[in-house]
């Protein structure tokens, strides 16, 4: 079958592979649609960074470099093994992309995304959602209803770290969200917030992108910072009280500190986004607010209620995605497009049997 | 009667003034002993900061420089308004040094700390601990027992501080400490943390301090980070894990980044220094530890937990005492002496009678 496959930096290569083969407690999956993750490009001009280095095995997975890349994926299960008993040919289903150690339990209340060694399949080995077949550990497989397209399918896993973004956040229903950012990671989580029953600002420079916040009704009021005062817009709609919770979604300096202004006394800043260097925080502010900074990383019990968002229709994804390519154009209608052409695109999802 | 009256930076003078008058709600105080904080250096050496400026009053005190200082204060009631019945003269008590809004309730579940224009008593005005009496609103004052030395009594209000950064923090008995900085606050807030049951590791440079830490018993182990890399450490003796919490107590880049390493995934590390700067936060190890960065101020409802502890004698408040002196010698003995000599001392208490 069909792969793209991560060898290094700026090496990535679209081969002819083995099929993966089914094994006890593991489910078969054919891909339909897999997304392009701010990840993958990380790991294309900056990399391996979750990939494990050639010869450098990963202690899970014990794979390294090549390996399959696309961990944000849907598609149809085509075979499942004699012990899986609650899944059947045929059924839609999800991945949450997770290596991690077998003793490790995954259920409500574990933190498993924390657990020693977690990396992600499409990047560190098991396979990836950038080819045409895929073996998944049960576990990982969720189910989907019939009527969810497939493509939207794809978005559920980004989805899944805006969810865990809101959920660390301690945000309710009735609440008042900023988000810094309207880049993939900032729309989606403002998706989940504004799905969640909470008041959304989002804060964004980009014509583009101002747009697509708009059009896709995630947010309440787009702010632009050239424009007004973000923070104090924000409170002056809240009474002058502040927003309950931020999310950093940009990596810029200046977001920080607009979401430290406007958030309120005892406030909660969950930052999402990836930083390539140490931003400088302003302590002072989050002390005498007593606000909480919080990191997220990826998604823990999530996929349910995302799941259950897009199945009742309180999510549409299809705005989302901007590109659908084939397989062999990955690089340069995928990766090329979203390094160049960022703010024109969301999400460009693929099709590894095109 | 005589006061430490703050005009403007490094300029404290030691004036007569006319006695507080007695008003309804209120109670009338002798002052026993009065400590030196840390942002009374501050406002000396670069303030006016908490303190009102000449010309600007505080918006609840009315009132601006010259103020009355001291804020950390113990002493005898000498007399209580009509209204006030449950507080008797010959009564020890220390002050929670508030100055909020009479519409702030105080009570449990409610962070008055957080309310708009929170300043403190002794910075903002309505007297302070740095003159022979005061007067104070009944719901600030609050009983201490007589066996209770006065002495150790001033040092209960930063004592509250190092409370209210344990509670911020979420820490429980039997879990696992790190405290970065040996000074007067990270000290006291080692005491809190130890005397409610958690191990405690202090990482400490300075001779002196580290001396003191050891000599006080509230740590565990001390740790100097030019022998040691402490956060492998801290791993080491919590089998791999990492300290459940973490506490900033240094203003040093390094000692939070330190924290950063020190703390278990979903960790929690509460800032309780004043940061001259804006500190370079490592964000990635935020993010893939799920860490939580946690900014306190002051107190809320840690009064009573804090006298308790020093009742029941689980905190001996003594030996952090380094220095006693008199009102005359303020400048002198104390600021001067803390400033240009501070790793030797830990908290000088005034006698403003002396």
């Amino acid at each position: 079958m069909r792969a793209a496959r991560y060898y290094d930096r700026k090496d990535i290569r679209i081969e002819e592979i083995d099929e993966p083969q089914l094994k006890p407690g593991h489910v078969a999956i054919d891909v339909a649609w897999c997304g392009i993750c701010g990840t993958d490009l990380h790991e294309y001009l900056e990399g391996p960074i979750f990939v494990p280095a050639h010869g450098h095995p990963h202690p899970i997975s014990g794979e390294s470099a090549p390996v399959t890349l696309g961990h944000e994926f849907s598609g149809t299960v085509t075979a499942v093994a004699d012990d899986v008993s609650d899944l059947t040919s045929g059924q839609k289903v999800v991945v949450e992309p997770y290596i991690i150690r077998e003793d490790v339990e995954v259920k409500p209340g574990v933190d498993y995304q924390l657990s020693p060694d977690m990396n992600f399949i499409g990047l560190g080995g098991r396979g990836g959602g950038l080819s045409e077949k895929i073996v998944v550990e049960r576990r990982w497989v969720h189910p989907i209803a019939d009527h969810v397209p497939l493509d939207h399918a794809a978005l559920i896993e980004p989805l899944a770290v805006g969810h865990h973004a809101f959920v660390r956040s301690g945000g309710k229903a009735g609440g008042v969200a900023v988000v810094g950012g309207a880049g993939p990671i900032g729309l989606l989580t403002a998706a989940v917030l504004k799905a969640e029953g909470l008041t959304v600002f989002i804060s964004e420079l980009s014509e583009a992108r101002k747009a697509k916040a708009r059009e896709t009704g995630v947010a309440d009021e787009v702010f632009d910072p050239r424009e007004v005062d973000v923070a104090a817009e924000v409170r002056r709609r809240t009474d002058g009280r502040g927003a309950d919770v931020g999310f950093e979604c940009s990596s810029v300096p200046v977001v920080l500190d607009m979401l430290l202004d406007a958030v309120r006394p005892a406030g909660v800043i969950v930052n999402v986004s990836i930083w390539g260097h140490k931003p400088a925080v302003d302590m002072p502010k989050l002390v005498l607010k007593e606000i909480a900074l919080l990191g997220t990383i990826g998604y823990a019990n999530d996929h349910r209620r995302v799941i259950e968002l897009v199945e009742d229709g309180k999510i549409d994804l299809g705005p989302f995605i901007t590109g659908r390519i084939g397989l062999d154009g990955l690089v340069s209608e995928g990766f090329e497009q979203l390094i160049n052409n960022n703010e024109q695109h969301v999400k460009i999802i693929v099709d590894p049997r095109a």
